[in-house]
C-alpha cells in the first residue's frame, strides 16, 4: 500500500497526510451553516432506532439528551470545532461522543454519510426556501401597494429602449411584480422536490435495518420519500433547482434595476432613490450613484455563475455519490444569502424612491400618441377606412388635417383607453397578493 | 435624418440598406417553423375582431379562408418565400394580402407583432413539449419493463467508480428512470407556464379595441390568460425555463450514459449496445464504440450553453420587447430537436443492450460484502455489540474468524435483505408508470 | 453480438440500423464546410506517403488530380452528397475512390480520422481568423478615423451612467478602439496555436511509418508541429480558446452597443443611426429602433453559450477522441459566422450614425465641471489648501463665492486640462492602428 | 431630496441608512487582501505628486513612513478594522489619516477610486500569476520525471474509452505535461495584459496634474501603461482572462484526474493513490475512494461558474465603471486559492501513485495489436497490397493465416515502432521543462 516512504517523483515531499490536501478536502468552515439540520436530523433516526429495536429506549434517551446538548453549544455559539473535525458531521459525532460515551456510535447504525448529509442539506434548504418566499411576498407586497397609491402617474413606455406609448406609472410596477409572482409559484414547485426525505437510502443500496421511513419523514416534517436510494444519495437536482430559480428570480430583478437606474439618470429624472439605497462622490459632488440597483444588477451574473459552475460539475458524473459533489453547499449557501438581501434591498428601494411625476409626464411628448389616437378614433367610428391602413400613417395624417378635432390626452387614453381595461383584472390580482402574505 | 449621402467614416459604403444587416436581421430561414401555430393564432384573431365588430362576418370569413389557404400552401411545400419576407410572420401576411387584398391588413387591427409574435411560440412549444413528455414518458416506459424482466440480476453498485455493494441491475435502471419521472413531473409545471395566452397585449400597452380575450383563450386552448401586457410581450422566461428543463434531462441522460459507457468497456464487459448504437473501427477491429452514449453524453452540453447564451442575453436588458429576444427561437428550437432525438435514441439503446450477467455477478467479490454481512449479523442478532463499532472493522473481524459461519451471497441479501427492502414501493411505482402513458 | 432479432424492451422497434440514430451520428450537415481543408490536407498526405515510398510517384498523381477533380466540384457546387456520406471526409474518400479506383485507398496509410478531422479544422479556423482579424482592424480603423475628424466635440462621461465629467466624443470612441485592439493581439496569440499541425499523430499513438512531418507542415503551411499525439488528436483547446475570444470580442461591442442605444434614446438624443441600421414602428412613427444595435448586443450570449456549451462537454471527459467532440465543429461555424456578421455591421454603423453636437454639448451642465474647476484652480495655484480637502465640497464652495472668476468650460479644459492631456500618445496609438492594416 | 421622513410603501422602515444595504454594499470582508498593493501603490503615488510639485518632500516623507507603518500593522495582524471601513482602501486612508494627520487627504490628489482600485488588483493578480506559473512549472517537471522514469511501462491507449492501441504509460503522462506547457504559455500572455499601469486614469477623464506616470510605471513595476483612461478604469477584461486560463486549465486537470479515477477502479487496477491523497470507508473497508482526484475534477467547474458569472455581468454594462464591478474580487481571489490548490494537489497525486505493471501489461490482449501489426507488415514490405485496403480487415486476415509468422508484441513495437517514433522529440523537449524552472 502506497504510504510514507513511496519514491516521490520531483514534487514536494508528501508522506501519510499532505496538509494541503486536508485542507482542500475540509468542509467544516461552510458546512457548519447545516449544524441544526444535522442535530435534527440524528434526533429523528435515534428515535427511529429505538422504534427498530436497535438502540433501547435509555439509549435513545442518551442519544437525544446529548444531541439537545450539541444543539445549545452551537447556538450558544460555544460549541469548539477541533482539528480533525473535517465536516459538521464529524465534528457533532465526535461533541456526542464526548458528551455520552461508546452510545454515540449506535447513531451509524444503517445510516450512511451520504443519507444524512443530504438530509440535511434539505432540511436547511427547506427553511432557506420558506425565508425567501417570504421576503418575496414582501417585495410584491410593497410593489402592489405603491401601484395601487399613484395609479394615476403616466409616464412613456419604453420597447427597444425608445418612447413608444404613455403606460401608468403602476403598469410599469405590477410589470415586475407578476414576473416575480411567478417566481414564488416556482419556488412552491421547487420546494416540493426538496422537502423529500432520503434518510434510510445508506450509502447506495438502501437501508435494510427495518428503520420505518416513515417515522422519520413525520418527525422531520418532509412531504414524501424518496424512493430509490441510488438516486437519494447522489442526485442534487434539488440544489441546481434551487441555484437556477434564484438565477431567473435576480435576472427579473436585474431588468427592474436597469429600469430604475435609467430612470434615475439625468436625463430622464423620472425617479429619486433614498439616499439610504445611493451613494455621492466626493469628487463630484452633483452625481448620485444608484449602488444599490447596480449591485441588484450584479447579483444575477453572480449566482447565475454559482448554478453554472455546479451544473457543470453534475454533467461530468457518473451515478450515485462521487466527491465532485461536496461543490454543492458553498453554491447554495451563497445563492441563499445573496438573494436574501437582495430581496430586502429592491423592497427598501422600491419602498422609498420618489417619482418625479412632472417630468414623467413632460415625457409624454405628441408624437407618442400617433397609436393611442388611432384607436381612439376606431373606437369613435371617426376613421372607419383606418383598419385597412398602416396605423402611424393613419395618425400622422390626422395631426396634420386641421379639420379634425383631436382630442387631449387624458380623453384619448380614457375611460375606456388603453390604460384602464385591464384595471379590473389588476384588482382582483393585487387583492389576491394580499391574502397570501 | 441619415440617409444614403451620410458621409462615411473608412468603413465600407453603407447606402439606405446594407445587405449584411439585412441578412443579419432576419429570421424567415428558422422562425419558418412557427407557420401553423402563425397561422392559426390569425385565425382566432379575425374571430375576435369580428366579435368585437371590428371586421364584418363577410371579412371574417375571407380573413380565415385565406389563412386556410396559406396553411395549405405551407403543409404541401408549396408556399413561396419571397424576398422581403424577413420572418414568418411578413410571409404570412404578404401572402394573405395577394390571396385576399385589401382586407388582409385588418389583422394588424389592435395586434401587434410583439404579442403576435409571443402567441406563435407559446403555441409551438406547447406541442413540442407535449411530444417530448410521450418521448419522455416511453424511456421511462421502457426501462421499467426491463427492470421487471431482469429483476435477478447483481451487480456491483459503485460510489466514487469504487465497488460499494450489491446491487439489483433493475435499481440501476430505476435509479434514472425516477430522475426522468422528476423531469416529467417539471416538464408539466413548465408547460402550465407556456399555456397562457398573451395575445391582446398588444406591443406593450395593451389592447384598447374590446378584443375578447377569453374567446382568444378557448379558441387557441390556452389554460389562462396573461395579467400585464408589458411583461406578458417582452418576457421569455418560458423559453429560458424550458432551456434548462432539457439541460438537467439531459444531464440525467449524461449521467446514464457514463455508466453504460463505462460498462461497456473491456474492463468492465457488464454490457454490450446493439450495433444500431455503435460503430466498429476500420483500424482496430476489436473495438466497438458506443458512439451513441457519447453524443447522448456531449449534448447536455449543448443544451446548456443555449440556455447560458440566452440567459445571458436576458440579463442584460431592460424591460419589454428589445430585438435581443430575437434570439429566443434558435434556442428553442435547437434544444427541442436535440431532446427529441437524445429521447428516442436512449429508449434504443436501453431497449435493446444486452447484459452480460456472469461478468455483473463475478464482479460480486466477497471484500464487497462487508456493509451487508455485517447488517445481516445485526439482523440475525449475531452480533450484539456491533452496533457502536466501525461496520468495516466488524466484518472485517468476522472474516477473520472461522468460528463464525458466514452465509453465502444470496442469503446475505435475501429475503430481507438491502436488494428487496423497497421492493413494494417500486412494484407500485412501476405500476403508476404504466397508466401514465 | 447484438443485431436484430435482440429482443427489445418496450422501446419501438430497433434492428440493426436506426434512422434516428444516424441522423443524429451524421455530421455531413454542417462539416460540409471542411471540403476545402479537407482536399488541401489530403494532397498534402499524398505527397508525404510519397517522399515515405509509400505510394509511387504515380499512384501520387493520381490522388492529386482526383482530389483537384473534388475541389473543383464543390468549389462549383456540383458535388453530390450520397447516402452513407455521413461526414465530409466519407464524401470525399466515396468521391474520390469513384474517380480514381482502388489507390483511393492508399490515402488511409497511416492517417486516422482523428488526426484528418482536427487538421483539416485547424486550415479552416486559421482561414476564418484571418478574416475576423481583418474584418476588426477595419472597425478599429473606421473608429480611428472618426476620432481624428470629431476631436473637437465634447460631451459628459458617464461612470454608474451618472454624467461624470466632460470629454471628448472622441475619447469614447477610443475607448472601444483600444479594446478592439487588445481583442487583435489575443487572436494573433490564439492563431499561433491554431497553426499546429496534427497530421501524423494517427488515431492516438502516431504514425509509425516514417512520415515526414515536417514535409507536411510546410506543405500545409502550419508554424509548428504538434508534440504528443494523444494530446494532439484528443484536445480541442484552440476551438474554446477561440469561442471565449469571440466572447470577449463581443462583449466589448455589447458594451459599446449598449452605450449606444442609450445615446440614441430620445432622452440623450445625442447620436441618430442610419436608415439601413435601424427600423420604424408601423404602429408607432415617431420611433426608430436601434435594431442593429441590439442584435449586436445579444450577439454576445449566443456565441458565450456556444463556449460555455463545449467547454462543459470537454470538462467531462476523459483523454482522447470521444464522439462528444463532434459538437466542435457547429459551435466552431456559428461563432465565426456570428462574430464576422457583427464586425461588419458595427463598422457600418459607426460608419454611419450621426452625432447631435448640440445635444451633447448642452448636456454639459455647469455641475458636472466640480471637478475639472477643483483641478484647473490647482493648476493656477489658486486654491493651494484644496489639496487636502474634499474636492468636491471645495468646487462647490467656489461655485458660491463670487469674488473667484470662474472660468468658462473651453478654459477650464484647455489647452492643458484633462481632456488633451492624452493627446499625444493617442496621436501615436492611431497612427500604429493604420500601418497595421 | 429622499431621506427619513420619505413615506413608505409596505416595506420595512428605512431611514438614512439601511444596515442590510450597508453590509450589501462593502467589500472589506474580501478585498483587505489587497492591503499590500493598496500600500504600495499609494506609495508610488506620493513620489509621483511630490515629482509634480502636489506635495512637498517633507509631505512625501511623511505620507511614505505613514504608509509604512499602516504596512507593518497589516503584515503584523495588528491593523484594526473600524465600523465605516468599507473597502480596504478606506480602512488604509482612515488609518493614515490617525497616523499622519490632515496632509493624508493630499494622497486623493488627481487619484479616483476607480483607478487605485484597478491598480490594486493588478498588482494583486500579477503575483498570483507568478505563484500559479511556479506551481505549474512544478507539476511539469514531476510529470517529466516520472515518464522519462518509467518510460518502458506499456499500457493501453484507449479511445471512446475502449482499448485501442499499446502506448507508453509516459506518452500518456506527457500527454497531459504538453497541455499544462499550453496554460503556462497562455498565463504569460494573460500576464502581459494584467501587468500594465490604470493609474493616473482618474475616475473617467484622466488625470489632469502632469503625473507622470511613466514614474508610476517604475516604481510599480509594470510594463506598460495604460492608453484611454475610460477604458483603463471601466474594463475588468484581465480578470476574466484569467478567469477563463484558469477554467481551461481545471479542465485539462479534470481530464487527467478522470483517467486516473477510472485506472483506480477495480476493474482497471493500473494504479494505486497515496494514502494521503486518498480515503477509506468505515462502512466499506474494501474501498479506496480517490477523493483528492474527485475534488480535482470538480473544480473545474467552480471556477468556470466565476467566469461564466462575471462574464455575464460584464455583459449587461455599459462603458465605465459601475458599481457591478465589485463582484471582480471575490471571483478573482477564490479562483487563484482554488488553481493553486489544485496544482499542489495533483503534483502530490502524481508524485506519489504507484503504478500497477502487471496489470498495465496484462491489459495488452492480442486484439489490440491488430493496428500496429499491420503497420508492421507494411514496414516489412510483407504485405504490399494491402496499403488500398481496410486495415482492420488485413489484420483480422493475418491473424486468421497461420503461413504467416506473427512476431511478439515487442518486436511489433520495436525499435522502429509507434510508440519510439517521437522519442527524441520528446527528449529535447522534456529537457526544456527543466531549464524554464
Amino acid at each position: 500500500m502506497a504510504s510514507s516512504g513511496t519514491k516521490l517523483w520531483g514534487g514536494r515531499f508528501v508522506g501519510d497526510t499532505d496538509p494541503i490536501m486536508e485542507k482542500f478536502n475540509a468542509s467544516i468552515t461552510y458546512d457548519r451553516r447545516l449544524w441544526a439540520a444535522d442535530v435534527r436530523g440524528s434526533q429523528a433516526y435515534a428515535k427511529a432506532l429505538q422504534t427498530a429495536g436497535l438502540v433501547t429506549g435509555d439509549e435513545m434517551k442518551r442519544l437525544l439528551g446529548g444531541l439537545d446538548t450539541v444543539y445549545e453549544e452551537w447556538s450558544s455559539g460555544h460549541f469548539q470545532i477541533k482539528a480533525g473535525d473535517e465536516d459538521v458531521h464529524t465534528a457533532n459525532e465526535r461533541r456526542l461522543k464526548e458528551l455520552i460515551g461508546e452510545v454515540a456510535g449506535k447513531l451509524h447504525t444503517g445510516r450512511s454519510r451520504n443519507d444524512q448529509v443530504v438530509t440535511d442539506m434539505r432540511l436547511w434548504l427547506r427553511d432557506a426556501i420558506n425565508t425567501l418566499k417570504g421576503n418575496s411576498l414582501q417585495l410584491i407586497s410593497t410593489m402592489v401597494d405603491r401601484a395601487a397609491a399613484e395609479i394615476d402617474i403616466l409616464f412613456p413606455g419604453y420597447t427597444h429602449m425608445q418612447r413608444a406609448q404613455p403606460i401608468r406609472w403602476s403598469h410599469w410596477i405590477l410589470s415586475h411584480a407578476v414576473a416575480l409572482r411567478r417566481d414564488v409559484e416556482k419556488l412552491d414547485e421547487t420546494l416540493r422536490r426538496v422537502n423529500v426525505l432520503p434518510l434510510g437510502s445508506g450509502a447506495i443500496a438502501g437501508n435494510p435495518l427495518a428503520i420505518d421511513r416513515e417515522l422519520l419523514r413525520k418527525e422531520l416534517d418532509f412531504d414524501t420519500i424518496s424512493i430509490n436510494s441510488m438516486d437519494a444519495t447522489g442526485q442534487r437536482d434539488f440544489v441546481v433547482e434551487f441555484l437556477f430559480w434564484a438565477s431567473m428570480c435576480l435576472t427579473h430583478l436585474s431588468k427592474m434595476a436597469e429600469d430604475l437606474i435609467l430612470y434615475s439618470t439625468k436625463e430622464f429624472s423620472f425617479i429619486q432613490l433614498s439616499d439610504a439605497y445611493s451613494t455621492g462622490s466626493s469628487l463630484m459632488p452633483q452625481k448620485k450613484n444608484a449602488d444599490s440597483l447596480e449591485l441588484i444588477r450584479s447579483k444575477a451574473g453572480r449566482v447565475f455563475g454559482r448554478c453554472a459552475g455546479f451544473l457543470m460539475i453534475l454533467k461530468g458524473l457518473p451515478s450515485t455519490y462521487n466527491k465532485d459533489l461536496q461543490e454543492d453547499k458553498e453554491a447554495m449557501f451563497d445563492t441563499y444569502d445573496t438573494v436574501d438581501a437582495v430581496l430586502q434591498v429592491a423592497t427598501g428601494v422600491v419602498s422609498t424612491l420618489q417619482v418625479n411625476r412632472i417630468a414623467m409626464e413632460a415625457a409624454l411628448s405628441p408624437d407618442m400618441l400617433a397609436t393611442d389616437l388611432a384607436y381612439y378614433l376606431v373606437r369613435k367610428g371617426v376613421w372607419s377606412s383606418f383598419l385597412s391602413m398602416n396605423h402611424g400613417q393613419c395618425s400622422l395624417m390626422l395631426y396634420s388635417r386641421s379639420h379634425i378635432d383631436i382630442p387631449c390626452v387624458q380623453d384619448i387614453l380614457k375611460p375606456e383607453g388603453c390604460l384602464t381595461h385591464q384595471y379590473t383584472r389588476y384588482r382582483t390580482w393585487m387583492q389576491e397578493q394580499k391574502l397570501d402574505m
